[in-house]
């Protein structure tokens, strides 16, 4: 399955993958994992936001025998030169411990789902875990198909174009409720386990996140011509909001970055007419969040500058019943926080048991090609899913 | 013929030009270029660099006389977003005067020629005054044709796309023989003659100018997960560019401006591993231009950035015996400096007798639709350059 990947979406000269919702690329990953379905004789389901579910078992026999299944997987699309294992390993650990249980013979009692979730980084369209933040409600209908990408196309307009159609929209109630329990498994994006010395651990939380865009108006002008005191150079006000971040985040002890911008009209010798900055910040609470953000408005308030909240992610603990099985399941596996959104959290706010299961990634770095994980470590990683899945599946619903 | 060019690379939500080289809007302004050379019943021709020229009167026969033609023009690409005068004020104001001359039965002893240079503004590769640095072997066609645009096309890539050669390219000096004597009408881009309360004046010299790269490395990680001390952010270098170039013109009595940045991998929530903003310094003496770049290379190289010179062209003066007789003819017209680079400048390093027309811009706003002049002021314009090229074309070659 890894090898199948991994010429999907990748870029040539970067080294990084470009997978991004609703594209031709996007549209071969679906195929992928319709194909793993097929293949396995899963029933495939799409939602109504064009999520893919990969059913072993019956999930509304379950659901009406009032013991929905377990649900495990991830995403397959990718920031800007992303590595290769956010999202995908997630995916292909599912389908591998699925291997992996009908091999041993195991026959679970209740429906096993595998899912790969549409457009969890946002890269597209701006906002991060736009498949589960639709079907669970936590992002209405209208405001999604209203998203833009850079070229002007409404998420509408991207859905329609990829064969799908975008007025189905919205909280899929049927689908939710097939949901019983949901893992999903992912690479870590720190060094936490690799410090522990720990191939595989149990996630306990996230911490709440949020991006705001940051206008900065300016007037369009000839670099060479006009003079500084008659300048409103909207680059100083993003420039401004880029050192204010960082020095917000050291005072409140939090995360804060500014990773996109736009400048209009762009060009070399043109004062910039519009500057926008995207600022990315969290932390282990919500106030020192917000101290962070008021503080970069506060910043940018000289240059006239807006600050409009684009998302908002409140802090989700996972179940803590399930965290503490799958712990003490996996021997004692640490249990560690992150700050990055999944739609685990999605779910976990919708209300459904929910946890996470993290690969060691001795680089540490992420959103990245550096990102990595070694075969054993994935291969611990499939084992530990086999285990979960088999202990929740064959176990009467929590 | 305002008209007429009116619609032609007009954006429609910013309601700036968007006229760019090698495009299929560029191709549109060569057509309506050769269609009113074709009205006028004027030789066009097309140099090696695809600058094209339209001759009322034999060109060679005047060269092989000694007395080789006068040239009037400007060119019609734009800035992104760019305004209508800039560049198509200098063409349409030259066939307009064409037009007033033979309408008054004026017959010169030289013959007059109309240019419209190909690539002023740099927009799409970057240097600035492509089409006249080519001819005159300002830039080295090799390099010209390994320039790059966003999107990864080479300048000999889109020659060829446009119908072009690009193996052409060079200088050309059976086209450079031609020109006798170039003045290129041009909107001001500064408040100078609006303060004289005069509608046009003579250009006496241009400021040294040139467009400096800053590449910031950094190290790509996710925004959400990696801690403040793990970052190599290159955003924080870019920004650090921005504000040291401002500084440092404020101190150095020059301008600088950063209207031009590009960011890798460009997430949202991803660290960037890589930042670019382009430099643009001039000011009036070459000294404390580079006393500019070299505080703000001071600055960023806290960041391990490499500035690169993309192009330095130095002051130009433009002939001052002929700026004088300008000045006279036209009734002792204003004579002033500009801090714009034009295609006028290139042809004077190149030892061409060579001098400007601006035109009041009340705004003084330029590269921008804000950019204006008044119906009166383009004709007064216009009779201007009549009464110039009667001047120039009717007495022996200076």
């Amino acid at each position: 399955m890894w090898l199948e990947l991994e010429g999907v979406g990748l870029h040539p000269t970067t080294g990084g993958y470009r997978r991004y919702a609703w594209t031709r690329t996007d549209h071969d990953l679906r195929e992928w994992f319709a194909g793993e379905a097929r293949t396995r004789g899963l029933d495939l389901t799409t939602d109504r936001m064009g999520n893919q579910w990969a059913w072993w078992g019956d999930p509304d026999a379950a659901v009406a025998a009032g013991d929905p299944g377990v649900v495990v997987g991830s995403h397959l699309d990718s920031v800007p030169d992303g590595g290769a294992f956010d999202g995908p390993l997630g995916v292909v650990s599912a389908l591998a411990a699925l291997d992996d249980l009908r091999a041993s013979g195991v026959r679970p009692r209740r429906p096993v789902g595998v899912v790969s979730f549409a457009d969890e980084e946002g890269s597209r369209f701006g906002v991060a875990c736009a498949g589960s933040r639709v079907i669970t409600g936590a992002m209405s209908p209208e405001r999604a198909r209203g998203l833009r990408d850079l070229d002007g196309v409404t998420m509408a307009e991207a859905i329609t174009r990829a064969g799908g159609d975008p007025e189905h929209l919205g909280r899929d109630e049927e689908t939710l409720a097939r949901v019983g329990t949901f893992v999903e498994l992912h690479v870590e994006q720190g060094r936490a386990l690799d410090r522990l010395g720990r191939a595989v651990g149990v996630g306990s939380d996230i911490w709440p996140h949020g991006r705001w865009r940051i206008d900065v108006p300016g007037e369009a002008n000839h670099a060479g011509t006009t003079a500084l005191e008659d300048r409103e150079d909207a680059m100083l006000g993003l420039a401004a909001a880029v050192i204010s971040a960082r020095r917000a985040a050291q005072e409140h002890e939090c995360l804060a970055t500014v990773g996109k911008v736009e400048v209009v009209p762009g060009g070399v010798n043109a004062v910039a007419s519009c500057a926008t900055a995207w600022l990315d910040a969290r932390g282990p609470d919500a106030e020192a969040v917000r101290r962070v953000v008021d503080d970069v408005r506060d910043v940018v308030a000289d240059f006239d500058a807006l600050v409009t909240e684009e998302s908002w992610t409140r802090a989700t603990d996972f179940d803590p019943v399930l965290t503490r099985r799958l712990a003490t399941l996996l021997g004692g596996a640490p249990v560690i926080a992150t700050g990055a959104g999944h739609d685990a959290g999605i779910l976990a706010n919708a209300g459904i048991p929910t946890s996470m299961l993290f690969v060691r990634n001795p680089t540490g770095v992420s959103h990245s090609p550096d990102e990595w994980a070694s075969a054993d470590d994935c291969l611990a990683g499939v084992g530990a899913l086999a285990d979960v899945v088999a202990d929740l599946a064959g176990a009467p619903a929590r």
